[in-house]
């Protein structure tokens, strides 16, 4: 499956070389293309709304940022994409910011073991979801953002757009108003936490501002750079701190153990880096003090990650040697 | 617990004597209201909607209503109280009756061993609610008879009314906005159903015909009469067939299977006969052939079933021996 | 699917005529065994040991006795099957005769909700099974009956015998040596409920001692007069009280909502009996106070209940007006 | 909570000083033992077997071994304990060596999101466990590595004499005549994973080699010289590979997201290490490439890990900065 360059490549990053680290980035992401274009089965885009499921799916893009900006990529790695469960990550960081501690009163930050969308564990839990990432998760923590904020979705495309310095990211009205088309699964979800105490905002309001945020479009170099603070310890771009160092160590930590749905025990080991996917085909990784990956590619596996995004961040790992184990 | 008059009673009651019938179902009851009345824990009525709360759990009616028409009662039996739950016998009555072989493509005929308003079994299985007895299962209903008709509350309520020969029974609004505000549970199944294609009426539409019809305020007498055709085989009281017997024997197995709660099988060898319990603390039971009973105590067990009222069953079909088993 | 013949018998079984009871339960059974001669698909005999998938699925009989003893048949009849999991009905009446109200301290009485064989619930219940039909419930029951007597399979045995008259209904060794071979999943629930403290015999006795119960060959005369005591209220063939009335109506609820594995509430409204069926391909149903019938056919549907026995019972109810609805 | 060194301390670890790393983790250790010194509730020796029961809970050790060997040690760290759960990474670094990925077929690698011993998840999932550290992971990692070596306990008693240099490193089998009498839910997982076919080894002969490796004593400074080739990417002490540099990853991974039972999500969030945890009291991690780490302490918290371990291992992380996030 691998292309017959991978052994030259690994012995020109292994070998002491007078290449900078920039130009060693550059040489992996061109390597990983490459091997990406040879890839036979690449899955299929999301379904469950017409505007994903009408992207083509050879697109691929891929982007590092190092902790200090500098930004290389690869492919469409321009080019903006439905964000979807990416944008989790900013929401979560925003509510964790402003709420602290008392966010983890009304979710947990276990892996859950059942599929995003389920509704059994919450059930047993009496509406306490298992972590911020699933989708009851992730509902907790935008109704703490609009409580605290009155616009949670607001408030995470800014923060998107001022530490990617990309001022045109945007919501894409149509996806949103798609998702709250087929969102009766998140309104089920909804209703049934509020049953439990566990909401502030009302059903409607929250659902709102959650399928706004999940519409907004950005391009891999956006979100590799917007990402830059859990790389950086909580540091944003203009040097403030968005989040305690140990509370950007808490969003890593829960990336690497729930970041990817049902399959973040084969993430953890294959690309052995924290991972955030979403279902329009993006996925973040994070190397704590050393650089944030961003990588698209629409087609998913049978668990709603991309299937050439995996094996793109699963290359890079082994490549480079960068994995957190 | 039982009255020492129990033998004595019991005793007229197994020797040839000239009593009537009429007479015979008048001391039973005249016998159990005795025995209710020195019950010490008549439980605790409900307390998920303030109307209910502060019912006096004091509060015992109990009505025998013959095949005939012929009505017996005791107690505060002519005391109108909320319907809840036994009006979904009612809905599900009409909507078999429209729609039906085809109403169980939707909703199964099985005892679900959860709590009547779990979402995990729902999930599961897809969106497709155990039996009509469970509030998932009640709302399919609802929803089939509401595109039937345009009105499934209406013509519950106007079942309940012909049947009865009692106009004045109503809604009461008050309980409907109570449960409307605290329905979230109820909106979280129908929501779900909705993302499983299980429902055709909007979940806003169906939410409001589902708490109108649970608000229906009924007496002892009014329920015992109005239920008399599941007693007489699906025939209504002006002779028409609004079930076929085929029908009306499903719906009693499946009271008796699934009717009260997650207590049916206890239901099932105490009382021994097809029932119908409601949190209102209201419970009907039917001796096919026979007769229909209604009993009434707002004060509930652990699982939602008036106290008084199964003892007051169970007593009944001890005394008379009218079990179906 | 019904022979022509059916209304010409349902006029004859109407109307007014000189034929006594026994003259009609015979023409009945003949008339029923003529249509399952035409039923296309008999579904397949269980397979999940050698022993009980190698029976030929075209066998079919059925009996009735009268609570007087009298007992008709038709087909095989009087051919000797596996009774499996019918044996839990003989069981339990004895472990209850025993053992009195005690016994539902260690298993409940209400409907699963879940296959007979799941640990699922088990667990979440710590152990106590939900009613005496599902497998740990059974064992539980086997549990007692061995606590108290030493040799339940034996008691079993003996209780058919005595009942049926035929002495020489007996265990089958090889089929008892193959469910212990195949019955992985039955010591697991023992073995779990061990571990909750729901035993007190060691689990490789208990599991002897159920899988030679199992292994009972009887025919359907033997087991419908062998089950008359249900009919009868509790009474044997000699005039004693195996059971209190009470006991024997809780068993007859207990076989209607509980008795067909997961489709008692289906068997409910079809038949409108308690029964109780195995994967030989067995039922026995009770008309309290009138018969008891058993039938058997080896095809299973995919529940694990008889195809042809259901539909015979769904028939004989139907033409004979025998429902407890 | 903490003494009031720490700062003292933060700030010669963070200032270049003249100190060698050796100097530096001592000084961490003797910190770190001095402040769980004054911890007042160091939570409760496990309970499930009385050997484990009696251990003094005010037992504190902590070791750390480098990548190269070198060994330091406070408290209790030579003092022999319980291992229990601990021996899974070893029976698993063994049986992956000698299976490779074929090992796979028979677990998962999933974090579980339910207690370590359940049932319910290995039932939905056709007795396929979801991880090699639940119960029934390990159970199908002990039968394959039984099935390769006909002795799986004596191989990893083996191994962890030889990687630690202690050959008196030993069984207790006291312990594990202990675990077999309460070895109840043991027992039922494996019949139900053998009846689903995902066993080869006989059920009674797989327990015993189970509950032998539970068995095994050994201390701090044992086990984190053992678990050194976690460290070092797979090689074993004398240089020789145990496993590849990618199963050594895939381990680390599985330690952090399934290694602390149902607290793995807030262990990797406060230590931000790969760890295996026993309810003996014992803590490894894995600092990789850097040092392995071993912490003993008795009492548990209410998910089985070690009070005073965790703790000891957030400091570590804290005061050393060397969490992988």
């Amino acid at each position: 499956m691998f292309h017959p360059a991978a052994s030259a490549l690994a012995s020109i990053l292994s070998t002491p070389t007078r290449l900078t680290r920039a130009g060693r980035f550059e040489a992996v992401l061109n390597h990983i293309a490459e091997e990406v274009e040879g890839l036979a089965d690449r899955g299929r885009p999301a379904d469950y709304i017409p505007l994903l499921a009408e992207v083509d799916p050879r697109h691929f893009g891929m982007a590092v940022a190092e902790a200090d900006g500098t930004v290389y990529g690869v492919g469409d790695w321009k080019r903006p994409f439905s964000t979807q469960s990416i944008t989790k990550v900013f929401t979560l960081a925003l509510a964790l910011s402003l709420e602290g501690e008392h966010l983890w009163r009304g979710v947990g930050r276990e892996p859950s073991g059942n599929p995003f969308n389920s509704l059994v564990q919450l059930e047993h839990e009496n509406g306490v979801p298992r972590n911020p990432f699933i989708n009851a998760g992730a509902l907790v923590v935008t109704d703490r953002l609009q409580a605290l904020t009155a616009d949670a979705a607001g408030r995470a495309l800014e923060l998107l757009r001022t530490e990617s310095g990309n001022p045109t990211i945007d919501f894409v009205p149509e996806v949103a108003a798609c998702e709250a088309t087929h969102g009766g699964r998140n309104a089920a979800l909804a209703h049934f936490m509020a049953s439990c105490g566990n909401l502030t905002t009302p059903v409607p309001d929250l659902l709102a501002a959650y399928f706004w945020q999940c519409s907004i479009a950005a391009s891999c170099k956006d979100l590799a750079l917007a990402a830059g603070f859990l790389a950086r310890h909580g540091t944003r771009t203009d040097g403030s701190a968005l989040l305690t160092k140990s509370q950007a160590k808490q969003i890593n930590a829960m990336m690497l153990t729930c970041g990817t749905y049902d399959a973040a025990g084969e993430f953890a080991y294959r690309v052995g880096l924290p991972g955030k996917s979403g279902v329009g085909g993006g996925i973040i990784a994070i190397v704590p003090g050393v650089c944030t990956l961003c990588v698209w590619s629409p087609g998913l596996d049978r668990r709603g990650n991309s299937v050439a995004g995996v094996l793109a961040l699963d290359r890079f790992t082994t490549l480079t040697g960068l994995s957190v184990f």
